[in-house]
């Protein structure tokens, strides 16, 4: 079985920092495979991150996580690695980015600080430390090192933790946010299927969403083709949160969304 | 020799969906390489999809080709498993995405539908396929599973096809479609050099481009190298596409053309 | 220790460019590994190219590094393999793309012009090199085919070298050159932390910028975190560049600076 390490990043693919994390990686373990997850997180948003990361980890090898989202390169945040109670390893920032996926997995059974410069570049950069701390951390994970190796020990309990939204869940009106936009303009909710039958709201239940002070109506179903084009739906998406689509178009920009926006659902009528 | 899946797709790079099918093949199958053609088909262009696929199978190893450009997920569309003459595996819906690649190399000697849960993931969500459905199956084939394995045979003449627009030959005079329009702003077209022939355009004859209501004057060239900047060429692309190029710009925005629109040619002059 | 090509282009991934490459590399070679440092080089932007891969080379394994930013494909500038003297390989144009990479170490020791049929696909198109001739024949090299199989010796004297642009270096005064953007809108310039400090700009000192036509205040710092957000900061780049950013923010946005543009540095007060 060859050791894997999963990579997800903010870095874009315009410039070359995805590909010189990539030559770092193997100049020092050159058999380890690496799995792009993504590099499109936007720039600096870090609970985007968090959530892509939690809700691919587990369609991945067990294997090293590398995740960089750091808007704090260069200053005080500590750079981690750590172990979740499957075996699955993560090297990161600890500004947040790696809790989530490790919650889904028994949470973090050991902590470390990387600290011990014999696993990182010979000069670390102030601003880079994809390249020169958290990459070369990786490879070596990748290779067996055990993770005290890397550094002194942390109390788990001490990690920083992000505030991941809340929906406020009323009788029969929900305050939902918005946590991403794909591309294909579909608007992935902080809901559950769950939530919403507690209001009442199953498949072919109608719906009215309101945004930035607009109102829309939509219908609530179990896939696209349950609606005709232009219609707007309300379904479980395929990580489980509660999203928007419009058939054969963009629900993000029809509805005007982003991260962050907030939208109202309620059923529709008396 | 290693196994090989290519994977072509309309999911872009900005979300996970590409690198969370890589991992799910890398579960099943982590010895087996992963070629990604490209991921920037625009979204549910079945056509543009198509073409890629089989403008570029000859160019990758023998092995499985997935393919996912898939607007009709979770309706009634029939999930596919073909091969063609060479031996050559496809995955992908049954809306002709498959069949242009496959003509190319002999024709569909076999066809299955993917029914059999053993070769999908243990839930199939109703909106991604491509990580539920397609990339197991390809990860199995390419561990070589039997076609047969997959699901109940299909008759190769039921699967469903594309119509790909054919070009109206006049005697001097050629209604031609964009195929696509590249990074470079360069314009392929639903035309051979062959054809451009019989209408007496070689290399060096001057042509009219009629486009949007407005005339362009180009010429039949070899090569970028052959016009000076500025000027547009009309030429065989790399795929033997007759293409529309301008020497250090874009065609596609000078002439305000893309995928689908029309394009006419002929001789300039009396 | 699997062999190496380190890929680098201005294909962008939207089309099926990269993809075709890789597939004619493994078709050749389908254990060698392939890293690919970027392809969003600006469409025909050679110093761009140049500069990029001059910058990463040192962070990739030693292999074959192929590098095609080629605007004048099909035309006479000659196709190359070139060999350093640290024994990494290169291939691509003779248009001054790679060079720059070479200058760090050590300098061309053997350069050939690609002219053996045997080492290219069977047909050569006039547009597509990249996939013809430069995939094919850096597969071959990273199989262990030595260089002057390839074709002719070419005296590495005779090879086509880029300007540079030069920083012009006053009393107080600097007027740089913007060498790129990033997609983080940093902005790196061809100026060095040494030379900022000749003109008295060290950390903490406040300097005044000016491009096109406005002022700016910025200060000198060591990373991101020396400033609040919103502030201006010239800081050194992990690649060793002088570099402006804006504290959450992007710095080409706020100042309207793209490559080639042109920014004087001077230390702000009396």
């Amino acid at each position: 079985m060859p050791a894997f390490i999963t990579f997800l990043t903010d870095f874009g693919l315009q410039d070359d920092f995805v590909g010189t994390c990539h030559g770092v990686i193997k100049r020092i373990a050159p058999e380890t495979q690496i799995i792009d997850i993504t590099h499109g997180i936007r720039p600096g948003r870090i609970l985007q991150g968090a959530l892509a990361l939690a809700n691919t980890v587990p369609y991945t090898p067990v294997g090293v996580h590398l995740a960089v989202v750091d808007p704090g390169v260069g200053g005080g945040r500590r750079p981690l690695a750590l172990r979740d109670a499957e075996g699955r390893c993560y090297v990161g920032p600890d500004n947040g980015l790696l809790l989530p996926a490790t919650d889904r997995n028994g949470g973090v059974v050991e902590a470390h600080e990387l600290a011990n410069p014999a696993y990182a570049l010979p000069t670390v950069s102030r601003t880079f430390h994809g390249r020169d701390l958290f990459s070369p951390a990786a490879a070596h994970l990748s290779l067996g090192v055990p993770l005290a190796e890397l550094g002194p020990p942390i109390d788990p309990e001490a990690l920083v933790r992000l505030d991941v939204p809340e929906p406020e869940l009323g009788q029969s009106r929900i305050r939902a946010t918005v946590l991403g936009v794909d591309r294909f303009g579909n608007i992935s909710l902080n809901l559950t299927r769950e939530q919403l039958e507690r209001a009442s709201i199953v498949p072919g239940t109608r719906v009215e969403l309101a945004a930035r002070g607009e109102r829309y109506y939509a219908v609530a179903a179990r896939t696209f083709g349950d609606a005709g084009a232009g219609d707007l739906i309300l379904y479980e998406d395929s990580y489980r949160n509660v999203a928007v689509a419009v058939s054969r178009g963009s629900a993000a920009e029809l509805l005007g969304l982003e991260e962050g926006s907030e939208l109202l659902v309620q059923v529709d009528g008396p």
